[in-house]
């Protein structure tokens, strides 16, 4: 197989093999959650199958998003970002029973096919398992020990909705981005909070504490100025960070922050509810239990504003069974679950 | 002045004023409509005063917004374009009693004094009034017969309400841009359109017709190659060419294109109301009589579907004494009308 990458990233691996001659073989597996933002690995440790798998490395680097950066370059960033986690674990690929590239914009099929290809290239040893999905899939195996059953919701700069049923089908809903009205987004609602100061402005909404708020945030002097701003540089993540701004104003008692807050617990449940239905999880009278795993900053519990309470409420109320879940460890460790029930 | 543009552009001016020796000296206002799509100069003739002013010469040009293409070009196309008008009509500058310049990306006092500082450079002759406003002031003055008073409502790709009352104090609304959610725009009514194809797509919004007609207008063959359309190119007027179909499918009886151009007329209603309160145009009691025009391809009647209709009834149910114009001539008109009331 052709190979475009730099392949000295595995130089560690030489002096490995003579150290570890005649020693036991060691049981990992690698997960990776590769995002528009960052990327990082995760390495495992399988051994004593009884217990939980533990994170023994973790390796941390820049966006391998194929749709923000090259695809040369995201493959680029994946190979050297695996090459440092098993580094630091030392660890050769040989020795790797699975690895999982859980990616953001991997979104069909042929997406997957081409980097597990090229993931194969990487580790042609007969005898480790490779895997390729989207990053979503991690997420929600952050949640469910490795499982792909249930529902995970991710709220963060973006937001999507995800899930399988027991027969593998699988389902989405939102996840088209800001320039589609992903409502109940980090962008969506940031987003909301700067209409609602410019409606305040113009005389078209209410005075809200959210002017001075975010005048003070921006370093603004008049809410004209957030049309500069906002055109100045539209990096979706950019706009996403007023979210905190948002939540302390509505902990402070602002109704317009209320409201925009309420209306992504309404948007985030509704998209939440088409995966599910879609996919009968609940069962036919919305008892049976799934698991519904939250991720992401918006979902966070941060200036004394909770939005999961409002949204799990709400999901609750259409499905009584569901099992609602934040994730103790990060999508990353999910990826690398997914590989662990490869080899299972 | 320091003057960085082409002149021969002034070149036919020689000729003319061998020709016109001794002749007698023609009455004649310059507008232009300064977009960001195009640019177009009108001049009207004033010679007889009793009766209305005609349009005796009209040329047009591209874009003329210094926020799309550069200043440099921008007053590179405003002059060309006016020494074209003013060539076809046979007119020296010396000849022109008023220019005026209504320009989209001229909101403030600083870059009106900037154009006027280098139209004047261009008209120097003392006998010439110069006049720079932004463009929604001409579109104001296209239903006004050239009076800055009264409000004005533009829906075409964008969205704003604009107006004066009798002390020329002046207000606006919206106005934003699609980041800053102007609904009611045409970008906000096709984006919402896509948006409901594809929340009917993964099971978040009811099926509608909008699905086949945009699949069909767009020669897509799934919903979810919407998303790919979107983001390959985000110039908003592409995205704002779906209006037609959404009519044409609330003609039809599909109720979600139809609450799609109700949510649209509700919101342009309120951008009005926000002008009209702040301006006091409607008196105390809600009866007084004021101008209010409508301008724009949102708001013709097109593909059997009349959006004035309902939004004229909002604004009237707040304000009985409205007086709802659609203009009979183009903003460019309206921009030579301004120059006209300057010169009488």
């Amino acid at each position: 197989m052709k190979r475009s990458h730099v392949t000295n990233v595995w130089d560690f691996e030489l002096e490995l093999s003579d150290e570890r001659n005649g020693g036991t073989k060691p049981r990992v597996v690698l997960g990776v959650d590769g995002g528009a933002t960052s990327t990082i690995s995760i390495v495992l440790s399988t051994t004593s199958p009884a217990s939980d798998p533990q994170v023994i490395a973790k390796a941390v680097a820049g966006s391998s998003n194929f749709n923000s950066v090259s695809e040369a370059t995201a493959k680029l960033v994946l190979e050297s970002c695996m090459a440092e986690a098993l580094m630091q674990a030392c660890i050769t690929r040989a020795d790797v029973q699975a690895v999982c590239l859980a990616l953001s914009g991997v979104n069909s099929p042929l997406d997957a096919e081409r980097f597990y290809l090229w993931l194969r290239g990487i580790f042609p040893n007969k005898g480790t398992k490779c895997y390729v999905c989207n990053d979503a899939e991690a997420a929600l195996a952050s949640g469910t020990a490795g499982r792909k059953y249930g529902c995970v919701l991710i709220a963060g700069t973006g937001t999507i909705a995800y899930g399988f049923n027991e027969d593998g089908k699988m389902a989405r809903a939102a996840g088209l981005g800001p320039l589609l009205g992903d409502q109940g987004s980090g962008h969506a609602i940031s987003s909301n909070a700067l209409i609602a100061v410019l409606k305040a402005h113009d005389g078209r909404g209410p005075p809200t504490a959210l002017t001075a708020a975010i005048m003070e945030k921006l370093k603004l002097s008049s809410p004209e100025e957030i049309i500069g701003w906002v055109y100045a540089d539209t990096a979706w993540a950019r706009v996403a960070s007023l979210v905190p701004v948002v939540k302390a104003c509505a902990k402070a008692g602002d109704q317009v922050a209320v409201g925009i807050l309420e209306h992504a617990a309404e948007e985030l449940a509704c998209n939440v509810k088409a995966v599910v239905n879609t996919l009968k999880l609940s069962g036919h009278d919305g008892s049976k239990p799934f698991p519904f795993v939250m991720v992401g900053g918006v979902l966070e519990h941060e200036a004394g504003w909770d939005l999961c309470r409002p949204l799990v409420d709400r999901v609750k109320q259409a499905f009584p069974g569901v099992q609602a879940i934040r994730p103790q460890v990060e999508p990353a460790v999910g990826a690398a679950l997914l590989a662990w029930r490869q080899t299972i």
